[in-house]
């Protein structure tokens, strides 16, 4: 974790935030606990709420805490080891220990923490959402109020503020987030190197993990690796990679702090892209380079989105696949049909940055979203300021399903030659992604190149 | 999964049991459903619910089920997906495909089921315990009553029936866990293979789960790998490990149909064990080799356990660390101090079988739990019955915080020697784990040998 005074002042931050919206009481912060896989006793590995990451630090479960609106100070509650704790699972700092290393004064046991809530009016306490309904449990325990009325008042009051400082990344929050990049970099590299056709996509994800892993590094989220790319969240299976398609690897390290790292790379099982792929290939090369030459301070993230769009259009008409005016097209929103989803999301503490705060909260800055499909599914839209950090992921699927769909349907045949489409939609998906900064004069990707270029690529495939 | 007819079987030895117990209604059962890890969108590799998985075999999140107590019938409710789902996460499988798969004769949407729970009895709706809030939030919604009382009502009338069918491994579930003693056995020795000095014991964690994914395993429980064996349930950290120390790897796989694997290796990190080291670990496999010469159908495992103890506590007093009568020692519980855990558990779909319904339901049948420190903490200590599977996993350690707790109290000084001891307190802690299957006419070792003798794993250490 960073120094205690790192933490102190992003409560003071977040108090002083709260004064300036007149609001007037604390702020209550829960620690995860352990979230049990299939029984009590069996857990997950242990991730704590980012929130909390942000605001404290501490890498413990079982806290909450209490932060004054009226000056920013704090209180954190825990329980210190029994015996029995200590042969189980080991020593752990006191929590007394634990609030100096998070710059908070006083130290309390959580069975303070109820009495100390007690009668608290709700316009006076606020606290955020919890993703897990141990939590909302926790609170509706603590607070002695109906689950879901916490579910109702989590966020509120709390979130804009929140966002508005997590957003903006500290030059010691970017460090650890090139060294979260760079350690994905290593594990796409990695899986550039070793994947050989016949490896079934488990092994492929296991050889990511573990490079990870040999990092000290957790996965930022399960891995997406896949040679059916144009299932976007294709977590994998015991299917053979085989020569002829394409894998897309879609996979992220998080670093001990919390920090997340999220590449895509799309590669082919044998050594060569074949014509057709490298065509599709090479538009999406051309989506990635026109939405990152666009990026700059105070740009809309959505027209990054759509100029990679634009880009889109007019590669997939010069193959004939589709055809008209490429703006138009992108207008009428029939290039969705090929890139259903956003350009990119914030990347911080969650790989979704915030995303448990809301989405458009996060995202649209009070803007509202479109309905569109494809722009519908656009994380992050709203102006680009110093300090944020965000991916750009331009994609490129032919999903069998919908092109179906759209066909039967017409939709958009003034944009789309579903003739023509006919010979690519064995294609599958491809994605390429990389973590990207946005700075005082325009932007910078996070870790080292990854050489995308099909020539890169082939090499780095080796003699297949 | 396996054949329709085996869920369809289990579902009507259910549903009798019950009706022999005079129950009349019907068992609710849900599936799991995804489990957050930071953000609702972020979640945990997916597992499914042991129960669920035994009476229906359906891998996918998100259903319920009913089965009739008159005649066993079932219906199942889950939805298909819908274009979106489609999009993102793929094609699956209908829910009548599902229900097919299952045996069950009746799908219905998950719509459907609260109509038709609505105004049933307690004494008519049965359903068992849920490890995951989120569950009894579903079960709370469903039945329209609070949590707690979701959480009072849970396994009533149930429990006892699905112990005594899970208890108890048909040949097909016996192929399964020798497959995944067999991928346990894999992971042991790539380690004791491969580990060097200053690995770190995330590395070797990672190495580990590296070759279960590439068997396409996943982990039955997080890797306990540690130089620090005497913490019990160490999770491991970035700490490098040392020559000379002993490293500590507890860990199993769980193949895809949801079976366990658990063994438990202590291995040199160097090549040798030091003479003091060899010594202990001498005493701890003849705990092994008494507890295992017990074993038979009849034998409660509380007996073996005492065996293993008597074993230790004759080697300890061999060593001079304990002294006077060996049976009047593990009498008085003078032993646990070196052993404060349990000689083991039953496994299956579960790596603790069946915890989440009570370890006193699963191990105890009825007779009252030890209360003394040790003995208190077997998991297992009923009669064993062919077909039952279950660990051996005696252990030897030296826990400085509790030494010099029983020390400072004068604890059992008639049969510890305290002075004596100090010499072998930095010995740390040791372990050696095998699942083992209860057979008719006595008791096999699920799996390969993995030969654990003093030369054996000074020979797989190699040359270091």
């Amino acid at each position: 974790m960073f120094e205690p005074t790192v933490y102190e002042g992003r409560r003071r931050a977040l108090a002083s935030a709260l004064r300036d919206r007149g609001m007037r009481g604390r702020a209550l912060f829960l620690s995860n606990g352990e979230s049990p896989r299939n029984y009590p006793g069996n857990c997950y590995p242990f991730r704590q709420d980012s929130n909390w990451l942000y605001f404290f630090g501490l890498g413990e479960p079982d806290m909450a805490a209490l932060i004054e609106i009226e000056d920013g100070g704090a209180i954190l509650f825990g329980d210190d080891i029994t015996m029995d704790d200590m042969i189980w699972t080991g020593p752990r700092p006191s929590v007394a220990e634990r609030a100096r290393a998070s710059g908070v004064d006083l130290a309390r046991s959580l069975a303070a923490l109820p009495g100390m809530l007690a009668g608290a009016p709700a316009d006076e306490l606020f606290f955020p959402p919890y993703a897990r309904e141990e939590s909302v449990r926790t609170l509706s325990g603590m607070l002695d109020i109906a689950a879901d009325e916490v579910r109702r008042r989590a966020g509120r009051g709390l979130t804009p503020a929140i966002v508005a400082l997590r957003e903006i990344k500290e030059p010691r929050e970017i460090a650890e987030m090139e060294r979260a990049a760079a350690v994905s970099v290593d594990m796409h590299q990695a899986l550039l190197r070793e994947l050989r056709p016949g490896w079934t996509e488990l092994e492929a994800a296991a050889l990511v993990e573990y490079v990870a892993a040999k990092n000290g590094c957790a996965l930022s989220f399960s891995t997406i690796g896949t040679t059916h790319g144009e299932v976007l969240h294709n977590h994998g299976t015991e299917l053979p990679c085989r020569e002829g398609e394409l894998f897309l690897l879609d996979a992220g390290a998080e670093v001990p702090s919390g920090y997340a790292g999220d590449l895509t790379t799309t590669f082919p099982v044998g050594g060569r892209f074949s014509p057709r792929q490298a065509d599709i290939y090479r538009v999406l090369r051309e989506m990635f380079a026109e939405a990152t030459k666009a990026l700059r301070p105070g740009l809309p993230f959505v027209e990054a989105h759509l100029a990679a769009s634009r880009a889109l259009a007019c590669g997939l008409k010069d193959l004939g696949v589709m055809r008209g005016d490429p703006d138009a097209a992108v207008a009428a929103g029939a290039h969705a049909l090929f890139f259903p989803h956003g350009l990119g999301h914030m990347i911080g503490l969650d790989v979704h940055d915030m995303e448990g705060l809301g989405e458009d909260n996060v995202g649209y800055a009070g803007t509202p979203r479109s309905a569109q499909f494809g722009l519908s599914a656009l994380r992050l839209a709203k102006p680009l300021v110093p300090g944020m950090v965000h991916s750009v992921e331009p994609g490129i699927y032919f999903i069998p399903g919908l092109i179906d769909q759209w066909k039967a349907e017409g939709l958009h045949r003034e944009f789309i030659d579903y003739g023509a489409l006919e010979a690519w939609r064995g294609c599958g998906g491809m994605r390429i992604e990389e973590d990207w900064l946005a700075t005082p004069d325009g932007a910078r990707r996070l870790g080292p190149a990854l050489d995308k270029s099909i020539e890169a690529i082939e090499l780095a495939r080796g003699n297949l």
